[in-house]
């Protein structure tokens, strides 16, 4: 399970404050702890401040990697924002994302084509949100096929299938989460990734909700997350899962957790 | 989601104690406390009693029918013990359970045949237990079909495909889990239901295991499950899943439990 700590994100009012002030110790200290609590790459976001996107986006990735040795998923639309990124990046970042909104893609692709940046292929056309299983494969399919044609490895492709508030149609849950399914089935070597926040819009007890649909889409073959990895209910929940779904030998995982109390809150 | 209570079995100690003392209001307590609970069977087991089994459910099924509504789940293999439950059960009794196992399937399938009783069809045989998906669906294919070519509805088959034990094998969980949603989709109107206690067998803090993996099962599909109702984080999981796989319109359950206070553990 890959998880992408979603802290630094300018819609986050300590971050935006942070940005603007250039607190680098502000940043630094939520690098740190992400790190620590399990994130495998830090997720940064300046998208809030036009004009100014690049310049910060590049700011945070040099302030983040400071203080930590894992890479940076740049999480930005913005071509001209993630080359500035990229161009003060050490090792191998993610790009947050691609999709087949048509000047989105046309622009994004050649950054990525015929590198090896992982990249999240997020499940949005140009045209309405897709909200059955099968929009969502015909979108993955053009953004698997086009990223592979252009050279990207599909080991370093995340598939976001794209979450949407069960809360607006009953059926949004499970038409994701059979999406992860058969993407997961139909490409072989592909990953699926999202956020969850999405699905418990508009609902009480979020937390609760989007933990449960975690462990769901778990079952269904999703391998990578965008969450609060100091969230300890979230992350044990993800140990428990994995655990279950065959992916941890022995439990060995779940008992190395259980004995550090991981399953405390 | 059909919630059988799985409290009034003879191998917990005070049920063991009240069947022995003829304590009726000890076990009709428990058959309250179950059906208010949200229990839509009461499960039955008399089974350590050898050579008083027949008796003793008789005497269970009597006195929890005295108090609730709810009919019971008559839970043994011994079709002469089924079969003097059945005579004074009210209602539309579930057995739990038949199988392939030869001499189980031979007695059993009389006493079920053309009537409208509910039945678990326990995915185990003569052989090895099962172990992989195919392995299950093997015996869930005889079973579904031997039940039907006798007269009984494929909507009162309850196919339990066997739950085995996570810490003894890693794929255990994933093989029963995808055997879940096989018989589902190949099955049209066949339920899947089963007891989780044996996925965590040997490991420490069961009882969050037992909870991720029903959520999981839930989303593959499965529609039943032996449980304690009066555990409320398992019922409270329950309703989160089922609002997450498209079974709650507008969200109705989630939002009367969330009122109700029933995720406030």
């Amino acid at each position: 399970m890959l998880v992408v700590g979603e802290l630094i994100n300018a819609s986050r009012k300590a971050i935006s404050a942070a940005i603007k002030d250039k607190d680098a110790e502000a940043i630094k200290k939520v690098a740190v702890d992400q790190r620590e609590a399990g994130a495998d790459y830090i997720d940064v976001n300046a998208g809030i401040f036009m004009g100014k996107e690049a310049d910060y986006l590049q700011w945070l990735v040099t302030t983040v990697q400071e203080v930590t040795d894992a890479p940076c998923c740049i999480d930005s639309p913005d071509p001209n924002a993630i080359s500035a990124a990229l161009s003060v990046h050490k090792g191998t970042a993610m790009i947050n994302s691609i999709s087949m909104e048509k000047e989105r893609y046309e622009n994004l692709l050649p950054i990525i084509a015929g590198t090896d940046l992982k990249v999240v292929a997020l499940c949005m056309g140009d045209g309405a949100m897709p909200e059955t299983t099968d929009e969502r494969l015909k979108i993955a399919d053009q953004l698997i096929n086009g990223l592979v044609k252009n050279n990207v490895p599909i080991e370093n492709i995340y598939v976001d299938p794209l979450v949407q508030p069960v809360g607006t149609n009953k059926s949004f849950g499970i038409e994701f989460l059979n999406a992860v399914e058969a993407i997961m089935t139909r490409y072989k070597g592909v990953h699926t990734m999202c956020g969850l926040s999405n699905i418990s819009f508009g609902l009480p007890n979020r937390k609760y909700i989007n933990q449960a649909f975690a462990v769901m889409a778990i079952a269904k073959g999703l391998d990578g997350l965008i969450i609060n990895p100091l969230d300890k209910q979230m992350m044990a929940n993800l140990i428990v899962a994995e655990t279950l779904v065959g992916r941890d030998d022995f439990c060995c995982n779940y008992l190395e957790a259980y004995r550090a109390k991981k399953f405390e809150f």
